[in-house]
């Protein structure tokens, strides 16, 4: 293993099927993708899970004791934790041991301990959890942020999540002049709340940006913005709504084609039709959020992720790894020191 | 034409099909809804499109000379300009010559219309505009509000909005005992903005209320809510989201329903069951937002309405007319003043 592979630690013990399928997706990942994989966590755990698969796939364990349960209040849990599985993967970017953390599990949890082991990344207030959705365009997917990690925000936090989020899709999703929209109920620049108005501001006169306005509820997924900039509140309704109306869509579909016996004839040859649309309209395919602003590279990934989403987290964080985000990141606000001194 | 029938004032001028759409839809309601529609707006070109259709169908007309543009200012539109359709419209409502009124115009200053002329009932601090979306369960719709009244909103607002969309629920889509959700991003009542943490404190100590607690993204279609309360900017987001995401599922099923030779016969097979569906998801079919709290009966619908949904729209103006709703909704605030001295 050179030493040019990204190095992934992840948190064995977090999410509602772990450690089986987190196991199962750390050893297809590493098998495939080119990366090496530290499961942290309770190791007879994660040893009897790794029975179940082929004894020439062979993870490294970093041991931990006990994970944050979904209930808990995250801060007060990770202190009186402090060998909780999350913390001793945070701890292994923190000393180099590895570049990056995935976890399914307390995602309040996991931004709590990013934030407290790795601490923020110079010019940037707060760190925003980041989503990509598929958009109508093929091929082409939309970066909204924040979706949840902070639900008050001001508008110089927003600032910093469109040239967070520019830099992403421009480093890691390869879109050479990221378009970036600010999530608003309407076109014009006098539309919105109190945020959304001087918000518009900061975006417009921000030379680093290409802002080409506001984009409504109807326009994320057109495939005209590349990054999407709101609150996590709003995000994060926005998200979940996305995800649960793939599944009503797809409820619909199971209601309504197999109606008649035209119905249930057209259903048939269309079987393989409708596994396509399953899985452009599925969440799992996406892996997970990426959590930007602290300094390490951290993908939070749903609590009910199976192997898939797992394989496709860690897939997320080897290309921040590979595509050094958390450097491209710096250097901007670098730059900002260099050559200006900001207001606000 | 007995007093009973509910007399719907109409801005004939309103909408982006405007005069003729609105003329068709509604000389069809008058003929098959049993009300009596107040065509508002310039008589010679009302009188032009009136032509098109059958000499045994004539609305009355009520004149007015011009109207809101799109790109205007409410306010200083409304008062330069006092015979536009909408203000006319209002005005009818307010002299007792019509029970509601049914605009495809400019929005805002539809509400600003309404609050100008008619003015706020009693109790009732901000109006919200209310929308009902279909569910995944089969005939149950859920009532959203407010989608974009008031993007900055105060606790006690939401609060008016719960007990406003309870007695709409209740007395106009028959729901016997609403269940009432906050628009959060997690169940807990520790979950959310300052906004939510403030609000779920009001809606649970209200008696009049069937509040359940907190509606994530994923459950605002499940069924389980009847009302669902949120500010005027989470509401906007969602509904357009919610209204643009139809169209993008329709566009994946037309482009992977085809493809291949099994896949065009299958097509063919289907298409009254994805007729079925477009149906199911079209917005089209619900006419229109209903403006809550102002001191008669308001109906906004999309600028983009056509005759179909402009007959929706004045439906929907019927059935809060014959159920008296704005009655209800004083009663309720008749009876806290009676019972109790409110705080906030």
């Amino acid at each position: 293993m050179g030493s040019t592979q990204a190095r992934i630690a992840i948190d064995a013990m977090g999410g509602d099927y772990a450690p089986a399928e987190i196991v199962a997706g750390a050893l297809r990942a590493q098998a495939e993708l080119g990366v090496e994989v530290l499961l942290v966590g309770e190791p007879q755990q994660i040893q009897a899970q790794m029975e179940h698969h082929s004894p020439s796939l062979q993870l490294e364990i970093v041991p931990a004791e006990g994970l944050i349960e979904m209930h808990e209040e995250p801060l007060s849990a990770l202190r009186r934790k402090p060998k909780a599985s999350i913390n001793v993967a945070m701890d292994l970017v923190k000393q180099g041991r590895a570049d990056a953390v995935v976890s399914a599990g307390h995602s309040g949890a996991a931004m709590a301990a990013a934030l407290l082991r790795l601490g923020r990344l110079r010019g940037i207030d707060r760190p925003a959890i980041g989503t990509v959705l598929p958009t109508i365009m093929a091929n082409k997917s939309v970066l909204i942020l924040d979706v949840g990690a902070n639900v008050d925000c001001r508008p110089k936090f927003l600032e910093q999540f469109a040239v967070m989020g520019s830099v992403y899709s421009k480093f890691v999703l390869g879109i050479s002049d990221p378009q970036v929209g600010l999530l608003n109920i309407g076109e014009e620049s006098s539309k919105g709340n109190e945020l959304a108005l001087r918000t518009y501001e900061l975006l417009d006169q921000n030379p680093r940006l290409s802002f080409i306005g506001n984009a409504e509820g109807r326009d994320v997924l057109t495939g005209r913005f590349d990054v999407v900039v709101c609150d996590g509140f709003v995000g994060n309704v926005l998200l979940k709504f996305a995800e649960a109306i793939g599944e009503v869509l797809l409820q619909i579909l199971r209601e309504e084609l197999p109606q008649g016996w035209r119905g249930r004839l057209g259903s048939l040859l269309l079987k393989p039709n409708l596994r396509r649309i399953k899985q452009r309209i599925d969440h799992a395919e996406h892996g997970g959020g990426l959590l930007l602003g602290v300094d390490g590279v951290c993908i939070i990934s749903h609590g009910s992720s199976q192997a898939p989403s797992i394989f496709n987290a860690i897939r997320l964080a080897k290309e921040a790894v590979d595509n050094q985000v958390l450097d491209r990141i710096r250097s901007q606000y670098q730059q900002t020191e260099a050559t200006a001194t900001d207001g606000e």
